[in-house]
């Protein structure tokens, strides 16, 4: 087998101890072969961790990683009219290759933050994936399916589109890309075709992301026309099961956090992008409490304004406490756990723990910084201390995404050139 | 008359527009003697800016640098438990040694994220001042005065060292160093003693800082035994002047908002401690539309974890949107004037802004980066994208603190080894 070893340094495992121990890649797999000493020896290409914390690769669980080409061309706006007066105007102008560079651009800028894995919603997925196969990220995608404003034919197109990237592409790049069908939300898309569409996903096994209760004008009008929460009338559409995600959740009441414990749904919590657009604060302990896997996602860069989940892990930890009122709430291990081990899961995908077995996705962080001194404890650091520019290496099923802060994959700058002419290009097109 | 001159890049103006144009500064008054084109020739010593934004320095407007000690030694507890079982524990075994050394890294970290001025309140102040000299930064320091549970002759003792630090470190390191009488806050000092000294202060011109409303415990005691609120109650004992500033505000209401702008008493906004210790969010964008001035403030770093301010920067923009149930509230240039001229104003140093005449304080940002790509905005970029590690050259009165990453002043290592030995022997202390 060819293998990849990681040695020298300390590893962050699976219980959230640390050991000193070399880490040891099946490339031929790309699953973790062994955690132990003195492993470096045998592998085919060795990475250097000394003074390092080796940790799962960091996992976003929701993102819309084009949007890059938006970061910081409309802030401060509530989340409908940042929507319908800037963002949408401009993504209505976004040809293929314009979603091509900005998800180019958040994939580069995802490996400098020790992303291995990310959940997208986006259009023109093609693009998104084949930049997420040209960089080596881990992704599960979909088209966002919007119907609103649309008549009957495009909106049924919509789905089918929908649906089609989802079957086509699931399994590209080596099974590296998964997929689902990603309705955008229960206000944004047409309710029978949903329940037409979400039968037909069913019948093809393709799980379902969608944004779930990010606002109370995304509750208030399921509440007056069905009568019952969001999430329930999500749960009789056949839309919570265990294989799903949703996006958000801030709005969620007792009940619905109980839907989503007992039908094993992950909630992707985006506490940046919340803030941001003063959506409000999930209930992300209560979630915890009763059982819910939740991950940590970026959402798109335009709301956030970065890809970097060592912030939002923080912002997890911080707003969840005032969320509880308590400080004691959504503590360093819950927010690393949920980076990690709880992202991947919601994602499908058997990583985020460092344990033979386990898919080689891996962060390795530069620990001799003066902001990580000293020492008392290194998953505090994690949770509130580390900052994306602090990883050294990122790597995906045991490949080399960046080394030392120079990413292989990708080089930077032409992509970061593209990106600027593609922003410029698109916004302009859009204010004609 | 010796000059510093930074060449080849763009530069933030008071208006927050941008421009390209040199800066130079005079090293003799430690001011900006010139802005605009061409100015690199003339200059003694010159730094690159080529790709980067020369911004004012970031002013820290309330920190407790030494505190970097105790960073992630006790994480997710409320404040009142997390200062009494670990927090002043620990500080109760602090020697001189212990506080320089705490003093020096939380220096090197703040150079190293553009901070320029701060803010300080902590105890063995001389050591924080001779960090502080050392390193080369610009400082508002105090005594911490609590008097809780010591009998009057400690009590008496306590806030004349207060004043004795006040008086004496006053215009130490060419005036690098100015000083307040700090008392912890209207609940944790005597209230005899409070007001003796505060006319003691006023009649030696010594401006004051206190933590104010920080936490509804902190209001509660003063309303029952004053029968006004503690801002009120701040303004009889004369603690309200022009040149004095508090820390926090979480839990003021409209007439103390207004006593703060009648008064000109600015306010150090610390977002990320008051989320980490659930003590609640700062009604910013009330302060902001009744005239009050907001800074942004680290507070210590047990209970942030770092002292990068632009993680405060963004934190202050999430969380005022997030307080006003507003997505325009405190917008990004409200913020980037907060961690900059608003906050010079409220520490008294005539800085903040790159004009001729006001102190050459200085960060140059590096823009060459994935994440600040593309360029829509570099304001809500400095708001929103930004993070210390994008900081290249740190500059206070014209001297380089930092350049392209290294620290000048001091040997960064040397400083982390120390620091992290005294951590140890000091946590070991306490738990004997």
């Amino acid at each position: 087998m060819s293998t990849l070893g990681i040695t020298g340094g300390r590893v962050l495992l699976p219980d959230l101890s640390i050991r000193e121990a070399d880490v040891l890649a099946d490339r031929d797999t790309g699953r973790i072969a062994d955690v132990g000493d003195g492993l470096g020896g045998e592998a085919d290409e060795t990475l250097d961790a000394d003074g390092s914390l080796v940790v799962p690769g960091l996992v976003n669980t929701h993102c819309h990683a084009a949007m890059t080409l938006l970061r910081g061309y409309a802030d401060d706006k509530p989340l409908d009219a940042w929507l319908q007066e800037d963002i949408w105007p401009v993504e209505g102008a976004f040809d293929p290759e314009d979603v091509r560079a900005g998800a180019r651009l958040g994939s580069v800028e995802m490996i400098r933050n020790g992303v291995t894995s990310v959940g997208d919603m986006y259009f023109h997925v093609p693009e998104v994936v084949a930049a997420f196969e040209e960089v080596g990220l881990r992704a599960r995608v979909g088209h966002g399916i919007v119907t609103v404003g649309k008549d009957e034919a495009d909106a049924r197109a919509d789905f089918e589109e929908g649906l089609a990237v989802a079957r086509e592409l699931d399994g590209t790049a080596d099974g590296r890309i998964r997929t689902a069908l990603m309705p955008h939300s229960l206000t944004t898309v047409d309710h029978e075709l949903l329940e037409t569409y979400v039968d037909r996903a069913r019948d093809e096994g393709i799980p379902l992301h969608y944004h779930a209760n990010e606002t109370e004008d995304e509750v208030a009008p399921i509440v007056q026309e069905r009568g019952v929460r969001p999430l329930e009338f999500a749960d009789d559409l056949g839309m919570l099961e265990s294989v799903d995600f949703i996006a958000h959740g801030v709005h969620t009441d007792g009940t619905e956090i109980e839907l989503l414990a007992d039908r094993e749904v992950g909630v992707a919590h985006c506490p940046a992008s919340n803030m941001k657009l003063a959506s409000g604060i999930a209930p992300v302990q209560k979630m915890l409490d009763a059982g819910v896997t939740v991950g940590i996602g970026t959402d798109g860069p335009a709301s956030n304004n970065d890809l970097d989940v060592f912030d939002e892990v923080r912002d997890a930890a911080m707003v969840g406490k005032l969320e509880a009122e308590d400080a004691s709430a959504v503590a360093a291990p819950d927010v690393v756990n949920a980076a990690t081990e709880r992202g991947a899961e919601i994602l499908g995908f058997d990583a985020g723990r460092i344990e033979e077995g386990a898919l080689a996705d891996f962060a390795v962080i530069d620990l001799d910084a003066p902001h990580l001194t000293p020492e008392n404890d290194l998953v505090s650091h994690l949770a509130y201390a580390v900052r994306g520019s602090d990883v050294r290496h990122t790597v995906v099923g045991g490949e080399v995404l960046m080394e030392d802060r120079e990413v292989r994959t990708l080089e930077v700058d032409p992509v970061r050139r593209e990106a600027s002419r593609h922003a410029n290009e698109a916004i302009g097109r859009a204010s004609e």
